[in-house]
């Protein structure tokens, strides 16, 4: 049935051979956020590099003040377009290791899903363009677009070596693109494709309290010194109310109003709030009543505590007053929104609510700006032309809760339109234990990725 | 200019001696809260029977459910009291372990201080009264009154062993007493010696919100699931206002009003507000304005969070919605507060203000009255005469914040008064790191107790 010497034709004879690639890349534990797999991290650019190379591509490692950065191009081919992936190598921490059901870096098959860190997100989903360039090379000797590739070892991290290297000539020069072709993002379901069109910014800080200058006696001291624990409390509970309202004054001056055409999209998606609650150990979803499930995840700004810290947390108690408290904060922001001056918000709000006793200091980690997509971009229209070869219907184009922030720099850095083409599903678990991606995901996002180039190369196309 | 041949002059031919043996005891980590230190209690109250054959009583160990108990007694003398010495050889944890100046479980001197956890915090209080029953036995071969000890591992942690065998015949039996003698409390000041007459309660618990079944990807999940941590603060950030007054209904109804005398004895106790604050490195106390500061820690209901837990806590940042989130919670109570009763009043006042999306699960882990000694007691009368003695100067009549609730229980289980005649100072750092006590206190402590025995031993007796 298959065309002799296709790229399809080559991926069914590779299957094993892009199996063990995969798993020799889940096998280095490229977590960025830990300095003790600065190594690793490495290892890791290093792979890549080799594998791009094999593939037939002209690869190097470019060395930043952080993981270096993995770029790779094909020749240029006069009027076919130039298309960049993206993808990144860095994964998130493990921990809590003790829910791990297998080793979190040892990828292990169960019910056709092979868990591991970094399984989907975004080893398993970004190497699927990888291994579509070397079926098209081994297949036709070339490809059907100029084809550039970024890997970056920063994105769970905040992603600053690849945005320095944005602000360099060179790197705008290397990068240099038509369109950013990214799979770092969710289909719509299990068998509904999905284009994404709108991420959420990201906005992110460290609150710590400090009180006394040693943790004290809470019998001695307790009534008439401020606890920082409490003050804490106090402070992050006001925050957001019971509905989800977040009380930072301004916080939705910017937020674009939902059309009746975005609730519908968002309505369209195939969603069982009741089974997917369920999926997740809960019996009720949280947040604005006047919005949808969707609607809260995809095109609300939200804030989270990421983690609490204070005092003793040990086996039994302690009776102190504990010397400091602290917590890891995100909110996300959607499109329109402006991080820098949120932050700015934030802090004076939290400055006037703070109760006095206390000292505060507030560190800024991560910020970026939602987007939106323009769907009657030829870009994405030729996407999902190719992805509805593959998948036999057309995506859904749907706006994610999600943030990939240097996703917003490299379009306009680069001038360029996004695709986001995304093969995993919500239940993946990224950034949780028992991280995995099924292997269908994995073979279908190859074979998408030879579909969508092949369309983006057949596109009318005039720079 | 000394006697010979009496106790004050063994004390003063066996300092070093002294030191030796209390620096013994405190290289021994017998931290009850670590079960890793199960071998450490048992070596502790090993040594401590030992110390007390040697001085010339009967000494043992009983068993118990957890760490064992260490009794002691002298002949029974017609016509004389029977004292009980309590003590407690169990130390607190000594995390932050970076925070020390010098290992938490090797004595170090320094400025006339000796540093190590548990110097004060009973070891360095509770031998001197085993020092002092040496010392006259040595030099007159007879005690004062007949003496009794009992020495347990679980102060720290609730006391449970101990609570235990009071509620049997034959633990009553073997403490039988008409008075207890504890150091475990401060002077009201470095040369200014007290006894403590009134003690807080305490009421200890855990709270834990579960939400998801495991942490959830902050992007995808954000503001449409209630994230514990958001919960816990929201919760806890309800449990006191700004002003220190606790929110939970009823919780003063049982709070007896202060009276004139009550605040004449606070406020003639040597206090320097702004040195005490600046030596622990604050600008400005906190709690109810309408109390001193004194009064908040002594006679005042308080509420504390001694440790937070949720989420990601190490370097950088992870955008997770954690699954979990807990806190550890004291309530300090005064005299006539129901521990009990606020336990309930509370665990409804939480599952009333909870957020509708996480479980929460409340364990108690400490409950214990506050108490007050009536200051006509003969046998604190007889006390102070002895703290006199020594210090030159009669002792104050103080209310402290903390809590011995086992003290409670002993008072009311053998109907005795309880003398609670400290020699630290607030400045000791119990509980925290460098914990320390000075070498005076120590010397001065052993020369109180024989002091005060002889003193109980003259007092008119009529059982």
């Amino acid at each position: 049935m298959t065309e002799k010497n296709t790229p399809q034709e080559y991926i069914a004879r590779n299957k094993e051979n892009f199996l063990a690639g995969w798993f020799e890349a889940l096998r280095i534990p490229s977590v960025s956020a830990l300095s003790e797999h600065k190594d690793d991290m490495r290892r890791m650019a290093e792979w890549l590099r080799n594998r791009l190379s094999s593939a037939g591509l002209a690869a190097r490692l470019v060395p930043t003040g952080g993981n270096p950065l993995v770029v790779a191009s094909s020749p240029e081919i006069p009027g076919r377009p130039t298309i960049l992936v993206y993808g990144h190598y860095d994964v998130q921490p493990v921990d809590p290791l003790d829910q791990w059901k297998s080793e979190p870096f040892e990828p292990t098959i169960r019910g056709g899903n092979v868990f591991c860190r970094g399984a989907d997100d975004d080893k398993g989903q970004s190497l699927a363009h990888l291994f579509a360039a070397e079926s098209i090379l081994a297949a036709r000797g070339e490809l059907p677009v100029c084809l550039k590739f970024v890997y970056e070892g920063e994105e769970e991290i905040g992603s600053m070596s690849l945005e320095s290297y944005l602000q360099s000539e060179e790197g705008r020069a290397t990068l240099a693109a038509d369109a950013i072709l990214v799979s770092d993002t969710d289909m719509a379901g299990p068998d509904t494709p999905a284009i994404t069109n709108g991420l959420r910014g990201i906005l992110g800080c460290e609150i710590k309290l400090t009180g006394p200058s040693h943790d004290l006696h809470s019998g001695l001291y307790g009534g008439s010194v401020l606890n920082p624990a409490v003050a804490l409390c106090a402070l992050l509970g006001k925050l957001i109310d019971r509905n989800g309202k977040i009380q930072v004054p301004g916080f939705y001056d910017d937020v674009v109003t939902l059309t009746e055409a975005d609730r519908e999209a968002f309505a369209m998606r195939p969603f069982d709030e009741k089974s997917a609650y369920a999926e997740i150990g809960l019996k009720q979803s949280f947040g604005e009543p006047q919005f949808t499930v969707l609607e809260r995840r995809g095109a609300r700004p939200t804030f989270d505590i990421n983690g609490l810290t204070s005092g003793y947390q040990g086996e039994g108690g302690k009776t102190i007053i504990p010397s400091t408290a602290s917590a890891k904060l995100t909110f996300r922001m959607v499109p329109n929104q402006n991080p820098a001056q949120l932050f700015e918000n934030l802090r004076a709000y939290l400055a006037e609510q703070l109760w006095p006793g206390v000292e505060m200091t507030i560190t800024g980690s991560q910020m970026s700006s939602g987007f939106l997509v323009p769907l009657d971009s030829p870009f994405i229209q030729a996407a999902a032309r190719g992805i509805e070869r593959v998948f036999g219907k057309a995506p859904l184009f749907i706006r994610d809760g999600g943030s990939i922030p240097v996703v917003s720099t490299l379009a306009s850095a680069l001038g360029a339109d996004v695709i986001l083409a995304g093969f995993g599903v919500e239940e993946d678990a990224i950034h949780s234990p028992n991280e995995h991606y099924a292997l269908e995901s994995f073979y279908r996002g190859i074979e998408a990725s030879v579909a969508i180039l092949e369309e983006l190369g057949a596109m009318k196309y005039e720079r």
